[in-house]
């Protein structure tokens, strides 16, 4: 009901995530993913210190890995304008290694593209050209770019065909899959291989058809059940 | 902090919009123009019912005069996914005139467009001249254009470049002043010469700066001050 978070106020997108993770506690849940790169850099740090479940963000294990793998030392970064305005992954970057150069382009097109379906239409490729030019040019010794936002895997192709083999694109899922892993070992809190299967439950705040029909695009499966909820 | 509306449900739309309405009402308002074509076409009807100030909404307006002009008796409709979807420019103007012809076709790339200032870009002209040719494929006959949406007037530029003089585009928003100023004279709500000056008060649920700056492009200059509340 209030996407898309990368053009509202940081003030907006906290009180947003703090309802979610509000509600996530009530359904008993034993770690919380936020899976929106503009709510991690945002909200992440001003939230994590009221609650005792682990909580994991998507910005630090996307970091981490540009910054092991980058050999110029220049990494670039793609997301929301929330996200850019933010300054969060230069700043953890920085922290890992002051070196490192750090570019960054709010391409707040991206979004409004994946969700109307328009990932191989000539106009979203000439858009993310002008978006990755206008990037590229600030640094051209860039060998990493970081895709800083949810819906950005979903134009690897379109960035692949305009950046070439030189530049390594980041899609933070793998890594944050990863750190959950170890989270979940570290604090005993992994399923036992007597407990039950694993299920999902998928819950929204608006249109459950419309998120299912979305979601599609992003998990390549049909979804079994959305339920929507109430809370604001 | 809520926007965009035209990508929401109707039961969304018509929270957001009700209580936007009992701000006003508590700002001591005597008459609520629903500026807005989605909530127009989606919350307008069921929240008329329980307020006593008039609340004029943009969708009536824009039908009276586009089927006063057509000729061809076959009118066009662009407009946001939620507003096309909600059918209610074709119901308001078959009431009219059942003989009319209506086709429409949902825009969502629009308002990201306009959004993120892409008024002259090649991609927006390119866009909007597949949206206009997949409305104008179901009905060659069409000699009126209903901009259904706050956002699309800024394009008009663009729409007259690809549909040149044959068709005429309507914008409401004349026509929503022209009944404010009939309804507040009908009801006695009309300002007294007497009366002090009018007045601009600008409140938004979100980052007042945003705001102030998207609203120059729409009423070519700057607001005085702008507030931010705190209502959901």
């Amino acid at each position: 009901a209030h996407l898309p978070y990368g053009t509202k106020s940081a003030e907006a997108i906290t009180r947003f995530t703090l309802n979610n993770v509000l509600f996530l506690l009530k359904q008993k849940v034993k770690l919380i993913i936020v899976a929106c790169n503009s709510a991690s850099s945002l909200a992440l740090s001003s939230i994590l210190r009221y609650f005792s479940v682990p909580i994991i963000g998507v910005i630090e294990p996307g970091v981490k890995q540009a910054v092991r793998i980058t050999e110029t030392k220049c990494i670039g970064i793609i997301g929301t304008p929330a996200t850019i305005r933010s300054g969060e992954y230069e700043k953890q970057i920085k922290k890992i290694d002051p070196s490192i150069k750090v570019i960054s382009q709010a391409c707040p097109l991206f979004v409004p593209l994946v969700e109307a379906g328009w990932i191989n239409q000539s106009e979203t490729f000439t858009i993310a050209k002008k978006y990755l030019d206008s990037l590229l040019v600030k640094n051209k010794k860039t060998d990493t770019l970081i895709l800083g936002c949810t819906h950005y895997p979903l134009l690897k192709p379109v960035f692949k065909k305009i950046l070439g083999e030189k530049i390594r694109l980041i899609d933070s899922a793998e890594q944050v899959v990863r750190q959950v892993a170890g989270v979940l070992h570290d604090q005993g809190l992994a399923r036992k291989s007597s407990d039950r299967g694993a299920r999902c439950r998928f819950y929204v705040s608006d249109d459950p058809d419309g998120f299912a029909y979305q979601a599609r695009s992003f998990l390549g499966q049909r979804l079994s059940k959305v339920q929507r909820i109430n809370h604001v």
